[in-house]
């Protein structure tokens, strides 16, 4: 079984979280791949640098300044930072963004009707899974950061939870697979207030349900949609739950939310 | 024959020289990586930030604020922007840093009698030659950004021509290796202003007297010294000329200038 490990800004963010989350992953027994998201820091560094990212009903537009300042944060400071701090942990971690070896190839985003610049949204079959499983086969383990390339030279924005769910699927292709979305809360909560108020098990339909009720966190739904993606397209296991209880996540089905069909 | 290639800043920093020789890079027959410098664009941006470099007899100080910039700027933006447009190029590059399957391990350079901060010198038999063997003879063609780690997490600023020169002699312990240092001259120049007046061989010897009067470049004692160490550690070739005719300086020997011992 490969494990596939998003995880979330909010943990990158927090120096200590984070390391606690390493070490438990450098000690997680099996093949594993993390996929990391963005946090804070990105915009940190826009704010300093006076870079204006356009908002559009609440999302960020990538202009060619902010796509720069992302690759720089991204696949440059947050991934290589992971990747020593694994190594330290004799980890054997090797990081990679979705250009990478053609890793993961995307498509820019239609400007139609709305144009949210330099995003690009993963294309399935383009995938080189075996690229993974060649480094997984030879005892790396990937960390992977969330920018792709279009083909045509161009880098891409793109979104870290459809990253991971894509790359999951790919390999699942091959080898077993599960994929758990880590993060500060212990899954999917039905009250966002109350931590220990996590669903134990989700349907696509029920999850469609709660959503057109507005029971379930809007900030939530891109994650769910990706879940139920990798789990469609032949992931074994999605798992949503807590970045500082890993192993946990990774092998008990009672302390998280996990995904079904 | 395998041929490793470090590209200048000054190529870096110009886009239409820059695409030129990647195409040129692309179209290299023979297993090859690429090494890169850093070019203007990390001081660029530490002013915009307003990072203040200390300065010690002409050499930049790397505190932590530039080291974070070097790693977002060459690990992040130079080197995947680099790997992106080879892969439009029907190249299929893979982006690494030092940290990045510990391919380059580094010491912390000793903070007497001056401390330059977090720069790192290469140690000679902790480069993982073994990654570069196993990722060229799967094709992919490895993108590596002069940013290496101690080990123990610690992200270090380390010189590329060093790089280079440490990564060919490893990898020569293996196969037959050429290293080829690219740039805007036409090779060694006995008078900067004349790009024709290259010397066409330079034996360590000479090489010696000619910086004892004064007579070479102080800028281009760093990369003598660090291709004649390529030589002596098993590096079959070691040319340096220039980036705009990267065929001619893989392959003849009359337009460049040649290492020996």
């Amino acid at each position: 079984m490969i494990t596939v490990i998003k995880l979330g800004g909010n943990i990158i963010d927090d120096e200590i979280q984070l390391n606690d989350f390493l070490h438990q992953l450098a000690n997680l027994s099996g093949k594993k791949i993390l996929v990391h998201g963005g946090g804070k820091s990105a915009t940190a560094l826009s704010e300093k640098l006076g870079i204006n990212s356009e908002m559009i009903n609440g999302r960020r537009v990538t202009n060619a300044e902010t796509l720069k300042l992302i690759t720089m944060v991204y696949a440059g400071w947050i991934n290589k930072s992971v990747v020593a701090k694994l190594q330290s942990m004799q980890c054997n971690a090797i990081g990679l963004s979705g250009a990478d070896g053609n890793l993961v190839k995307s498509q820019k985003r239609s400007p139609s009707p709305i144009d949210y610049g330099f995003v690009g949204d993963p294309i399935e079959n383009e995938i080189n899974a075996d690229l993974l499983l060649n480094l997984l086969a030879n005892g790396f383990v990937p960390v992977i950061a969330p920018v792709t390339h279009d083909g045509n030279g161009q880098l891409l924005n793109t979104n870290a939870d459809t990253m991971a769910s894509v790359i999951a699927a790919a390999i699942s292709k091959k080898e077993k697979v599960q994929l758990l979305y880590c993060f500060e809360k212990n899954g999917v909560l039905k009250n966002v207030e109350d931590n220990q108020s996590f669903f134990t098990e989700l349907k696509k339909e029920q999850t469609d349900e709660l959503s057109a009720k507005g029971n379930i966190h809007s900030g939530m739904l891109p994650k769910l949609k990706a879940g139920f993606s990798a789990r469609k397209n032949g992931v074994s296991r999605v798992a949503i739950g807590n970045a500082m209880a890993l192993e946990k996540l990774a092998s008990e089905n009672s302390q998280c939310t996990l995904l079904e069909l």
